[in-house]
Formats: structure tokens, sequence, C-alpha cells
């Protein structure tokens, strides 16, 4: 019998929707499956991710006092996520673990650094876009096909430039790019359109997921690619877009040294407990399950 | 700005998922935007719908102290759902409105009586089942056909024995019935396979809403029919089958007197709050939302 209930806050950022579990004495031991039970949407409590709020792991650097352990709601270990870091930081501020301003946040990608006031909008440095020359690439659903402009964030993405978002269809299997080995490590497909100046909407194909109702990182290559294909470029002229998803809106801005800004929602929606006896019933079915879930 | 958080449960039965929300006062305006915003899976909580708790009404018979006023998912009001009635039970004894054993509740569908424990299943007394003549009625899936057994649960089920719950195949889209006319309020489907004496398995396609986890009239339903297919009639001889279902595990028993009984798991989740803040932004998105969430 597992003693305690898991305290957690829920909260999303343009949709992507997570399960925030403050861990700061590091006494959780967080399974993948009492992970994947939390984030069931029928038999758990239904996210996209588990975000555990835990002390800054050593060798982060000065001033970085949180780590951000993001799993994937199947339970694996994942490095960062865009709108996670958005929700997490927001999560610190609102719980009093840090204050508003400038938010170092120790990642298994690096110290992202957040930025945010006591309320509103959460700005998050994505680092450099990186351009790859490739060649010609070209994506294709059904049989429509279009050319696509690859960008680094550093994940890879093609982004796509159309006149109606309706013209991608089903994105419900893979789009087709071409070559075939443009990307050894798959992509993320943005399908991108002008709504005017400094302004796109898109929707998105996230690698070994599917369609999506956000992506902070393809947010991010759709500007700088719209931003490209308008001719600008950072250190001349800095580019700032609002950019619509499906879950929301965002703002990017490609700054003058390369950096890219990613500015977004982030919404805590509920404050709870998972239960000890229902959390039992989960860690039971895991092989190890008489360790206890708490330490100490 | 609304003043107060709504507190909840989170629960389910066989995977169809519930938000409860106490209201023994009746000063909660559940209106139907705030319903939606709850159940959205990304945005809000999540689940297939709400459980409000209120006080029996007026002429609901001696010793019916409590009302499940369930709510869809959309916000739209429902008649009953024979899962949440589960979980609506166990959450009355868990939280002390109710003591264990058989507790009558209000619906919309008129007075269920409940019986459980402090712990384990949920005993329901789903009513009489009724088999209609209606001539050969055939279900059709692609290109296979199968006959099917009507049953009245009192909503309309239409059977279908199979060798294989593989052979339904994708149940995106509403199976076809012949004769089309045979349903005019549209029919709930059960695609069942014999797992041995007294048990079987079965899929669903639920009107109006696709392929689901579970459904209780339905399980109900074909525990009927299979009983019928092999020859018994309950005057003669009680007829008790286990029933799985992709959420879990039910158990019918069709009673000499006509009723049917479903039992099955009632599973509490997690307790927590909905933050006001939260609240106090989908409120504002209907029209009126100027009206305070909790009266007086």
């Amino acid at each position: 019998m597992v003693e305690r209930g898991i305290p957690y806050v829920k909260g999303h950022g343009t949709e992507n929707d997570f399960v925030i579990v403050p861990d700061v004495d590091e006494r959780l031991d967080l399974s993948p499956s009492v992970v994947a039970g939390i984030c069931d949407r029928r038999a758990g409590l239904g996210a996209d991710g588990v975000l555990r709020v835990a002390p800054s792991r050593a060798g982060a650097g000065p001033g970085v006092r949180w780590f951000m352990d993001y799993r994937n709601a199947d339970g694996s270990v994942a490095e960062t996520c865009g709108n996670g870091i958005r929700v997490f930081a927001r999560y610190l501020v609102d719980s009093g673990l840090a204050m508003p301003g400038a938010i170092p946040i120790d990642t298994r990608a690096g110290v992202v650094t957040a930025r945010l006031g006591r309320t509103g909008e959460v700005t998050v440095d994505m680092g450099t876009a990186r351009l790859p020359d490739l060649g010609p690439v070209e994506v294709t659903v059904g049989d429509r096909t279009w050319p696509a402009a690859p960008v680094q964030m550093p994940n890879p993405h093609a982004v796509v430039f159309m006149d109606d978002l309706e013209e991608a269809g089903d994105l419900a299997s893979a789009p087709k790019v071409t070559p075939a080995d443009a990307f050894p490590q798959g992509v993320n497909i943005e399908f991108v359109v002008s709504r005017g100046p400094g302004h796109i909407a898109l929707r998105v194909h996230e690698r070994g997921v599917g369609e999506t109702r956000s992506c902070g990182t393809g947010a991010c290559a759709a500007a700088v690619a719209a931003a490209v294909r308008s001719g600008r470029r950072p250190e001349t002229q800095a580019a700032a877009y609002v950019v619509d998803v499906p879950g929301g809106r965002l703002n990017v801005s490609w700054r003058p040294d390369g950096h890219v800004e990613l500015a977004g929602p982030a919404v805590l929606v509920a404050d709870g407990e998972l239960r000890a006896e229902w959390v039992t019933g989960i860690f039971k079915c895991q092989p190890g399950g008489s360790v206890p879930l708490w330490w100490g």
C-alpha cells in the first residue's frame, strides 16, 4: 500500500497539457508505470506528459535551482518540451518556488531561461535556429506535393507554405518526405499560411505522434522560415511573428543574435491529490511493485 | 471573477470517466460552457461527463436523498449513465453522504438503486430487458454482414455474435443497419464473442459517439442476447455472465423477475479543486458570464 497520495497541478500551454508533480525533497519514485497511469486519459488523470519539479542536478550552474524532469505520456524520459517549460515556469512562480523575472531551468537538453511576471505570458529563449542546406526537399500528402524549407530548432522541421490549411487534408498518417533520407532522425512538418504582415497560422504533424494542437519548436521554425521567405535575416532586421496554432496563439521573435524567443500562455487549471489507494493499484501492476513510491 | 474554485473528484467505471462535482447545498450554476470546459481533455480536466451531486428533486420518493445531475462532455443534459451511477454511488459512500448498502439514486430516467460495500464493486438494477420482434435485422461493417438481435435496455441495442472481435474491423464510422428504419432513434451495436460458458467479450459502437471503452446497457443487452441464444429464459433459469469490455470487466445477471443487474468497478482516482481564475476564464466565454458561478 502506498502510504500517501501524490499532490499535483494540472495545466496546459496552447492545449499541450501536463500534470505537474512537485517533488522538492526528491522523495518520489516516479516509475514509468505510474507516469503512464497518471497520463491515461480514461483510467487516470490524463495528460500529454508529467513535469516533475525537482532540485537542479549537480553542475547545472549558479542560480539554477530547479530541474524539469519531463516524462512522456507513455512513461519514457524526454529531453525537454517547449510548451512544458512555460507551464513549469508558471508553476514555479505560482507556488512561490521562484520569483517572477528571468528563471533558469535545468532540463535534459541543457539550461533554458524563462521570463515571466506574476501573471500573463511566459517567454522562453529557444536557442539558435539553423537553416541546413539539404537541396530541394518536398512534402507530399495524398496527391498534393509542396516544396519544404528545412529548419533545425535544434530538432528537425520541414516548413511548407500554402494558401489554405485545409489543403493539407487528413494528417492522421505521416506525410511523405522526399528525398526519403533528408531527415535521418525523422522530422516535424509544419503547414503554414500567411494571415497578414507578421502573422501566420499553422498545422503541425509531430514525428512519432501525429497531428497535435501545438508545437513550440514548430512555431519557431515556421516563423523563421516565413522571415527567410520574405527576405529578412535577423542580423539586419529582427523578425516578430504572431503564430496561431490549433490550440491557441504564440508569439515568436527571431532576435538579431540569431536566438529565437517563444512567448505564449501557460494556464494552471486545477490542484489536487492522486489518491494513495489508486496509486497503489497502478503501482502493483509493475515488476518490483513492492518498492515504496515515497522514499524515506 | 469567480470567487471560489470548484472542488471535484475524478473517477471512472471500466474507463468511462467522470468529474464528480459535489453541490450538496445547490449553490453551483453549472452552465454548459463550464461543463464543456471541465470535460475538455486538453484545455480542462478531461472526462466523458460531469456528475453533479445534488439533493434529490421533489417527488423522488422516501429515502431518496441524492440526485445524479449527469451532463455530457459537450455540456448538454443527459438522462442517466450506467457506468456513471456506479461512480456516483461509490462517491456517496466514500464521502460519507450515504452509508454502504442499497442506495436509491434520483436520475432523470427515474430512481435507480445501487448496492455497494465500503470497497469493491457496485451493483446496479438496470431494470427489465425487452426483446422486440422487429423481424430480421442485419448489421454491416465494410463488406461483412451479420444477423443482429434487438434488445431494449430500455435504450435500443442490436447484438451481433461473431467468432473473433477483430472481424468487426474499424468502428470509427457507424455500422449500417438493415432495415434502415428498424431503430428510428438510432441504436447501439454490440459485437460479441463467447469466451466459454457464462463468459462473453464485446466491442461496442454507441450511437452518436463511436466505439467506446465500455457501455453498461450494452453489456446487459449482450448478456441477455447471449442467454436467449443459448435457449435460456430467466423465468426458468437465472442467467449470469462475465462480460469483458475494452475498459475492464463487468458482471451481468438476468434475474428470474426479468430485471438485469450490472456489477462492476468504480474507481476514484484523484481529489482536487478547479482554480477560481481558470473557471472565471471559461465562464466569461459564455453569454451572461457576469452571473456568479456560486449563488448566495
